[in-house]
């Protein structure tokens, strides 16, 4: 990563994690409920402050910065935006946990089971606390809109850049709601084609694309950047959710299976549908059985490991994610854009696969 | 009803219909995700088509006439600005539902059922159900704030009025989290004001204030007009509030209760703690324990009937109904607006009044 974007980065994460923290207290007056309300809120900016990458907020600044916006990168309304993407990611994961019924974001209770755990009754309790964060949730969108409207870049520049932000939270959900989709057909009948098409909605628009295009926008690039942009991180929003994939399927320990295991939920991944292909037809029906029983624990995640393992279903998408980066890098180099974006678009890139080595 | 106002309530009732139903048909070239999101946005458009109120939409333009805004009331931003109103609603209707696990919505499924139902799996649809509606809802609210964002009202109060909708749905969804916290007390802890600052927060402020607010500044009122409208809003809603509550009540059969019934689902309404107030010790337990009885339906459910009716909560509420009904009147002959603003704002008192009727 070129030093510059290294010394970008580190300035923007700083200055990020302590705009989010002074957000929260400054936006605390328009949530003047009551007792009432104080405990939501505080598990709200807890769980918002939790250690996260950062990563949506950070292709935003690290994008502005490539496109020479004339802001410093600790300038607050450039923060503001950078600031609603991450509000945006946390009613995400708000929704997302509650769909997943999971237990755990981050290494801490997830949002529905901190408001259940604060509730004094015991018959309900679990359901009662996913309603609230569902509205807690709910809350935060809004939250990250007024967040956004809230910056003063130029109004035209602004609208411009909430258009875009709309559309790609109603991709997302979109996105969300393909997944749920395919997670109730058979590994059979799903397409490749369908997985890849909601990795584009679900993370490469939200996660890359979104980010990028917004930071590029209030910096002022052209609309043949903007297509540039968009190319460079079709390949890359790919390569970073097979990645994750891949790192949450090596992590799996059968034997103690998590909440939000994939494969127990049903989660129809490029991983699994590639491991289904490269099966002869008694390992697949073994691999679809497997899949449908009712216990899927243990024995049957056993055995579904064994069958993935045997594929080389990892080793080919491992492949693919390293062809993938390629792409994503050589569309830098087409021509579009200058040498200083260039440069600073590959230091973006660099960022972002040093991130997915840190997950893993 | 002054003949002006019930011919703009006509004419703003036919224009909205028609501009719902053209603004999902333009809307659809958004949602290009192919084949298998057909059938949700089918049954969007159907859901949100079905004969309601449309109280907020019509309060909203009804205001704006009010304070004679100088377009008409077929004028496109006019209606998108309104329509918005009816998107939120949407958004709000089809998250209630899925945490109130009803079944019925305007005498059709709730839209979790109709996801429901188009799932060709048995295993956890009704689950599933509930996530895809969940994920849908915040579609909605991302289409209610696009259609608000693409109003060419001038850009300083377009500005104002999309604060002005952020809030007030951040208002509405504390009112929601408050009703759900209310639920989970004993009627003995719950203090009556407790119960009317959930109504102010998830009626009055969503149903009334906001539409009103939204069409007085959409029309350029002044900031003692503004003023002066929440003084009148204030009464109405929780007058609003507490007629819902005592149709419902009243329609209310103990030998066969509906799914969504406020008394089932423990709500805690100001006609419940009115009748708790007015019963004696003994009485009072008795009703404690009918609420808490975990069958809560049929015996339990008609002795709860018996002890509210011999209460006189009812009538007691029905008589503070009217005194805040009357009260919204004298609010608006403060001398605060003109005397043509002051017969509109009669008139929309009036339709609300004929709304509730109409409701019973």
């Amino acid at each position: 990563m070129p030093g510059n974007t290294l010394r970008d980065l580190e300035q923007a994460h700083s200055a990020l994690e302590r705009f989010i923290q002074e957000h929260f207290s400054r936006q605390k007056e328009r949530f003047h409920y009551g007792d009432w309300f104080e405990p939501l809120y505080f598990d709200l900016c807890e769980y918002t402050g939790r250690k996260g990458k950062r990563i949506r907020p950070l292709m935003l600044m690290l994008s502005y910065r490539a496109f020479q916006g004339d802001r410093a990168l600790t300038d607050p309304s450039l923060l503001r935006c950078a600031t609603a993407l991450e509000l945006l990611h946390t009613f995400v994961l708000m929704h997302d946990d509650v769909i997943d019924r999971s237990e755990k974001r981050r290494g801490l209770p997830t949002f529905h089971k901190l408001c259940a755990g604060r509730l004094a009754i015991s018959e309900d309790r679990d359901r009662i606390g996913e309603n609230i964060a569902m509205v807690m949730g709910d809350i935060v969108y809004a939250m990250a809109i007024q967040t956004l409207h809230e910056s003063d870049f130029p109004p035209a520049i602004k609208d411009r850049v909430m258009s875009e932000f709309l559309q790609y939270t109603v991709d997302t959900g979109s996105g969300e709601i393909l997944d749920i989709l395919l997670g109730c057909q058979d590994v059979a009948r799903v397409k490749q084609e369908q997985i890849e098409e909601m990795y584009h909605l679900k993370t490469t628009r939200y996660t890359f694309e979104a980010p990028c295009l917004m930071g590029a926008l209030l910096a002022g690039a052209t609309a043949e950047k903007l297509e540039g942009l968009k190319a460079i991180t079709t390949p890359l929003g790919l390569a970073f959710q097979i990645q994750n994939d891949l790192i949450e399927y090596k992590a799996m320990n059968p034997l103690e299976p998590q909440g939000s295991c994939d494969l127990l939920e049903g989660k129809k991944t490029l991983l699994l549908k590639e491991a289904f292909l490269a099966l002869d037809d008694v390992e697949r029906s073994f691999l679809q059985m497997c899949l449908s029983s009712m216990a899927k624990r243990e024995s049957a995640l056993l055995k579904i490991q064994e069958l993935v393992d045997k594929s080389g279903a990892v080793q080919l998408l491992e492949q693919r994610c390293g062809q993938l980066f390629a792409k994503s890098e050589s569309m830098i180099d087409t021509g579009i854009f200058s040498a200083v974006e260039a440069e600073s678009l590959h230091g973006l890139l660099a960022t972002v696969r040093q991130q997915v080595r840190q997950v893993a």
